[in-house]
């Protein structure tokens, strides 16, 4: 039976005001031994899937830093302290990265992006009969654009290795749970 | 249209041994102006669907120290320098986080853990006919616990928030888009 580590002790290491490295040193509940552990402490994050009336993905393209490739996204980003609830940032980011809204919001549930390293969450939404209502309203960093693609194209871009970013598979795979255990939504 | 941005500058801010973050400066198609990006570089990983015989999923649990919670995953890891290829570092972590081994192998594709602040991939593989042939063979701070989980069972945990880690959920997605493109490998 797995037992939890016990923490018996805590410090930044690094802070670049995205996230901190922290070293946590913790003790294995099987041999009481000591070991070091690094962890990024971050934002929880939010990713929406945003269904138009006519059963299009609103996705989001824009290079990305860490890959050094462009990639195709649906809409997401950090929970900011103003936000408040992971809903409110969901709705803010799809407003502020596509210029839409929607009427009929739905939780597909939470992840842990990388529970071995990262502390947070990422927190998925359905968002249906979204429409466009406004401007993007970017960051100054931020270039990005926005295109429809059916629903049904989708299985078959993750596949060609067109949509790469696991967040984003991972929100298809617990819509389609949340699409099997709810019929009447899909 | 979007493009890649042009970087102008790269240096280590940081290195615990796991990771390094480096601070990539860059220049924006659109403006011209530099800014500075924080990226993780860390080695490729890989996890493995095995299913035995009798159609079960091999997860092992353990504590994860960045979610600080016990956490059930299919078995993976970072590709080391002594692997031949991520099929190679697969084999070999299916071996020593549970002890099998499996005739059949096939790749389910790879995806960017998180392609804003990671340069990385994370490759997918399903392992059919998995069978016991050993002990586990784990580090020292590693302690872990194997079970099988009939298939059929994994979304119905993922739904329930039982299963919450992103790359295992990313991973039954590309499982099930390979099903359907090859069903007689189902």
């Amino acid at each position: 039976m797995i037992e939890p580590w016990k923490k018996i002790g805590d410090r930044v290491d690094y802070d670049c005001g995205f996230f901190k490295v922290h070293v946590q040193r913790s003790l294995s509940p099987l041999t009481g031994k000591e070991h070091p552990f690094y962890v990024l402490d971050t934002h929880d994050w939010v990713n929406v899937i945003a269904l138009t009336p006519e059963k299009e993905v609103l996705l989001v393209s824009q290079f990305r830093h860490g890959s050094g490739e462009i990639s195709a996204e649906i809409p997401g980003g950090a929970v900011d302290r103003k936000d408040a609830s992971p809903l409110a940032a969901a709705q803010r980011e799809l407003l502020e990265e596509t210029g839409h809204e929607a009427p009929e919001w739905f939780s597909l549930g939470s992840v842990r992006p990388n529970p071995a390293i990262l502390n947070n969450r990422c927190h998925f939404f359905l968002a249906r009969g979204a429409q466009r209502v406004a401007d993007l309203s970017l960051d100054e960093a931020e270039e990005l654009e926005v295109k429809k693609v059916p629903r049904g194209e989708i299985g078959g871009q993750i596949r060609a290795g067109k949509i790469t970013h696991a967040l984003v598979i991972a929100a298809f795979q617990l819509l389609e749970l949340f699409e099997a255990e709810k019929p009447d939504k899909r």
